[in-house]
């Protein structure tokens, strides 16, 4: 049994990582911290907890040494004190953006400050074990990823593996996203007069997340649209992509299933009947599936790749955990098992 | 046309209350107030109204005399000046909790101090024109209804009136609402993915309204329970009462239809087949209707009374306008027909 | 006043449309008609229609003479009995898919067989005033708009017109809807445990309106991927296109402008502060609007041009008055001007 | 490892329990049957078992002798040949209402005709172990337990138990549900557009389930009132009654404490601030806890006690698992410990 810390757990992130870890055959929870609610228990923030543990939040600076260490701070606070949290385990998770960009003028470009830690920045791997199971095994410094990158990147990830996907032609994400992905302060447009039965597009570019699927990718020319949907958890990708001349949805159907052979949390819904043909992230609350799918016009060559994820889950806190499992050496899916609910 | 000005018009009545004023074929918008957005847009507060007007919204001191004050400020506010609203305009009616009660000890009970202005409070008369109508002709100055008060008030009194209650047993309303009752201003419970799907009980007892429910039907023993339920406008009161000896179904259709024949805004909904066989506030978005419907188990004498409205409409301004309407001696349905949409 | 009959009033577009000739102040309805509910009351399928109007539907075979006939009926219907219903009326509002293009080729192309009477369809004007206003004028035949096809139509047409998009380029226009769009008629996939929920891509590609975004927008190159979210009223588009080089968002600004200056059911909405920053179905429930936006990524040209509407409204029953409307010569506002709520 | 089958296992609650199995430490999945789709994946019908299971649907004809056989029929089936399946399995769960009165007469009363196997009433044991956990040790029949019962027992039993209320008293108990409560059968009031949003009280009294909690509860003067609300899973039992003269919140406290802390499915949600204060199905989605609550008006001696649970979980798939988990002398919690999900 390794001994866990998660820091700003009282966060939705944190609150499902805690979920996580209290299940994990492996892990055991030592100390969780939330400077707002410290002396709380954790599940009068974290209402599903109850009765499952006692613990309460602690504050960061209480924390003891531990095995591994999540950190689950807003983005730009795990960087300002990476030394210290690298002191306090030997296995370091976060899951903010500080350590994802592998190159810091790319993170001060898209998040509009230098990095305050960048010689770091190359000693991190980013946790999502479909692109970097290598690196991940046997890594101590282990970046979170983003919902809306995860979504968008294995949406488009088997095409682009097989080499089907003409990237000189521009790339569009049209992502629908819940409002669990905004975290847990509220703000004026969260009040839920305001907040319900919406379909804003309340980032048509520029999204932040653009970086992540760029560098992932490899990619140059794709953009990402961000709409906010009337649901709670779940983040659906639809990517608009071009095949080279000649690729048949044949071709798709090798890559996209070799994909999910090869790694146990994807799966490939494209059914010709019944009502869940396409993947959809309604049935993935609280499971680390991401459910990919496309459809290809032949005729225009156009691909519409999709991928549907629990953001919380495959887009934050599954992810992690599935990467510390490979860190480790672990059955992947340890702990990840909880395969949704139907219906819901 | 007479002048209308609007005070506290960024609030979800107070806007409700503009978009109908803008509509109504005898009245004139000349001012509308919000301390917090001086100097904005009204369409930027409530974007329906984009393209409808292109008021601002200015100070409480900058107020000029006019024909009828809307006064749709928080609770508490509207006593304290009300000497100041009276001088500025012929006929004041309030939104507010502020003068619906007629005695100055119920006041200070269930508002927890004394009422700023108790000599007002007996010139004031309760905007229900179902209950009021005499009342109201003529009145000069008129106090909104509470929602909750207004759908148990409503579902109960066709019954109540017809002499068919016992009302020496206690009477539980219990009342299902949307978060658009909570009013603009976002709180804690309020943000989006915590109060997106709740079926929260959030006043087993004690709801303030209940005092409205005792002083318009001359009950004490009277209950009413709130639940909040994933919808923003809308209230259901379901209320359980138990009937004389002998009473039967046949006495409470003389009762319920007498009541709908008698009043523009009431309609019974109690239908044998069809989807909508019950009153239902789904439908009511927008419109002034109150649904009654009633079901008598007559082994026990258990009569379940049911009253579906828009808390923003027939619970608020909709029936503010049509009490003015009334007291206007205007035609009472005069710009509020709007009948509500299907499906929605 | 004009006298009206509706045929296929029991579905969801014909129950608006008879909530919309109940309220207009120059037509007077005289029969509706449904096979299925012969006999009943409309309120009885309708329930906001209750109190409004003790109409009952009757078959098609009793039809009388009248004025103006709208027809909502099942595509594939209104064309088997044109000649009949053009004897039955002199002005012809037909809602189906039946009408909308001009070319008998494109017909069989999109709907998969031939068309039942393609002389007819030059006769007809697609009803889109914003597009086809002067053609409209006088003209005895209207053809209903296509909801996803109106959405996407309206978005990008004040950038098309301005000559300020690429259209050598592929254009993807990424709509979402809500489940009104589906019919009154349940499936295996409206069951609400089923549809509650959804993110659901259902068609990818190839969906049928868009032929009359091709015909009405002159393109040939455009691609619409429809996606079901929960809500039941509601389509917003957001079409993804590029623009000429040195294209500015000034240039934008001055197409879009005068898009909504010149039509009075436009309305651009492009706000830097407040909630309601861009186009939303939200705010729209019972509205004629189509709220526009529009966010220029100058670095790549990349356009994402925005519309909201009411299916049920703008999409369907609200063109259709609103081109009668202009065909009769009256205000083309006239029996239009619910704006829609806030909040809902 | 017990083997075991699932008759009628494309329902929601066949679904549910199959989910459930396929976790269990100690069970294993044999076959499962569904007469509509026989031959099809159960992942085609359950999507979030895909990737789970490759299990296909068989006919009930084809079943084989098992361990343990659950039967998840409509009401009125199992009874039919209770014989047989009796002889296929050592132990019967079964999750329909056939056996769970041990009166025939109520039986006959409630469901409108004979049983069809009177003998077989007692043999079973109703399935709800903080109940009836001495005679659940070693039963090889059980009867699954109806949802809204459930809820109602739940809610009232511990204040009951503690004799703390008036049972010469009516008791009223207002439950909201979501729509999985309906099944999985379409009809035409669960048409999305018409079920989204409503609060629909479609059986004002005489539900069902009203005979269980007469059993179970020993009571003669309770009445249930259903209302359907927008959600798919979740129920939310709000009973209304009175408490015995000098009956103070303290003596609740301590009936209510016992009963959680004697139950591991049992938690008691009274929390005095935070956001979460009474129980929410909202957060137990895929969990079998029941959360309680009350409130004690003291002056009236009304008590509003509460009780929420997943319908599909601790009202169906989840106490009959629970069930049987104590029956075979296994951890009661076995295969039961999905926590829910914050937020969802």
């Amino acid at each position: 049994m390794l001994r866990v810390s998660i820091v700003g757990a009282s966060g939705y992130t944190g609150g499902e990582l805690l979920r996580l870890v209290l299940d994990h055959p492996q892990l055991q929870v030592h100390q969780v911290t939330s400077r707002r609610y410290v002396g709380q228990y954790v599940y009068q923030i974290h209402p599903n907890l109850r009765k499952r543990t006692r613990l309460k939040f602690t504050t960061p600076e209480a924390l003891e040494p531990v095995d591994v260490l999540f950190l689950a701070l807003p983005h730009g606070e795990a960087q300002k004190n990476i030394e210290r949290w690298a002191e306090l385990a030997t296995y370091i998770v976060d899951l903010s953006a500080d350590f994802r960009l592998r190159d810091p003028a790319a993170y001060e470009r898209w998040y509009g400050q230098p990095h305050a830690a960048p010689a770091w920045l190359s000693k991190f791997v980013y946790g999502l074990p479909e692109l970097h199971r290598q690196d991940l095994r046997g890594a101590r410094f282990i970046s979170g990823v983003g919902c809306n990158a995860t979504a968008t990147i294995l949406a488009l990830w088997p095409a682009l593996q097989a080499g089907l996907v003409d990237t000189q032609r521009p790339i569009i994400a049209d992502i629908k996203v819940g409002s669990s992905e905004g975290g847990a302060s509220p703000n004026p447009g969260s009040h839920h007069p305001e907040r319900a039965n919406v379909v804003r597009t309340y980032a048509p570019f520029g999204h932040r997340h653009t970086a992540e699927v760029m560098q992932e990718l490899g990619l140059t020319d794709v953009h990402l649209t961000m709409t906010s949907v009337d649901m709670v958890r779940g983040a659906m990708a639809t990517v608009h992509a071009w095949t080279h001349p000649g690729v048949t949805e044949k071709d798709l159907w090798r890559a996209y299933r070799q994909a999910v052979n090869e790694n146990p949390f994807l799966r490939l819904v494209k059914e010709r009947r019944g009502i869940y043909r396409v993947p959809d992230p309604k049935i993935l609350a609280g499971s680390n599936y991401a459910d990919l799918g496309f459809a290809l016009d032949e005729a225009h060559g156009h691909l519409v790749a999709m991928a549907a994820i629990d953001n919380l889950m495959k887009g934050a806190a599954g992810s992690a955990l599935q990467s510390l499992n490979v860190a480790l050496g672990w059955e992947e899916t340890l702990g990840l098992t909880f395969p949704g609910l139907h219906p819901i």
